[in-house]
């Protein structure tokens, strides 16, 4: 088992307003990807434990189920469709505030095996953590399809 | 023992002009830190195996000892002297051409845990590895002090 592991720090923001940007579809809209749609939440709503979002990019998506939601602290997913490798893993988000900065502790674990599509996905979710930062902070980020590119195709 | 990973795709380029950019002092000045210099080459010298490079950052540094150079190929650093959670790890650079990508596969392998440090590393160096490709790519990279912040102090 392997994992992708990043930080990032969201200054003059909060653990309640990156905690909205994980557990909103406006949210999850504004830095991962235009294509993100709850089965049982409207463009706006919230999130919850047990439901399924779906996120969509122009290479193809994942299907994640909410499996932890506590405000302001820790949520986490389980994929439960997309790649291959991508199913039975866990995305975990950690949130704590640290002087200025909200601090943001990203885990996305369980790989099989360090394959070369999990090199191309640790770099990929470090520019997602940083249109997540850049939303909180500027209220704009890049989400997919306008995400930064690093290699193609991605 | 935990790895850091990361894959990038460098468009028009050539595996020979990345691995200038790995094994010059000119090419490590302009993608990683102002602050590149090797005990026995010059700003504009090649760096060569047994060397030691010294990388330097506002708020610290790293000594590497080159331990593999295999032109347009391979690059391999040993840790000799930094922070303590560096100290003995490697870093190992892959570089291969497919199409018009030269996709560089990196790992910064021996971490003892995965720290916080840990995570904050693994997101700094996806953006260095961005400013790498930005370099190849136009000419201009965004090495230290100019290069993108995740977090403070970083």
């Amino acid at each position: 088992m392997v994992d992708i592991l990043h930080r990032v720090g969201v200054e003059n923001s909060s653990p309640e307003k990156v905690y909205d940007a994980l557990t909103t579809v406006e949210g999850l809209v504004g830095w991962w990807t235009d294509g993100t749609t709850g089965r049982s939440v409207g463009r706006s709503g919230s999130t919850g434990v047990g439901e399924v979002i779906e996120f969509r990019f122009p290479p193809g998506g994942f299907d994640m189920e909410v499996v932890e939601q506590t405000p302001s602290k820790r949520v986490a997913w389980k994929v439960v469709d997309g790649p291959e490798e991508w199913v039975g893993t866990t995305i975990d988000w950690e949130l704590r505030q640290d002087g200025d900065y909200t601090i943001v502790m990203f885990k996305h674990q369980g790989w099989k095996e360090p394959v070369e599509f999990m090199h191309h996905c640790s770099t990929k979710w470090a520019t997602y953590l940083m249109s997540l930062k850049s939303l909180v902070e500027t209220g704009s980020g890049a989400p997919a399809p306008r995400d930064v590119h690093i290699a193609f195709p991605d």
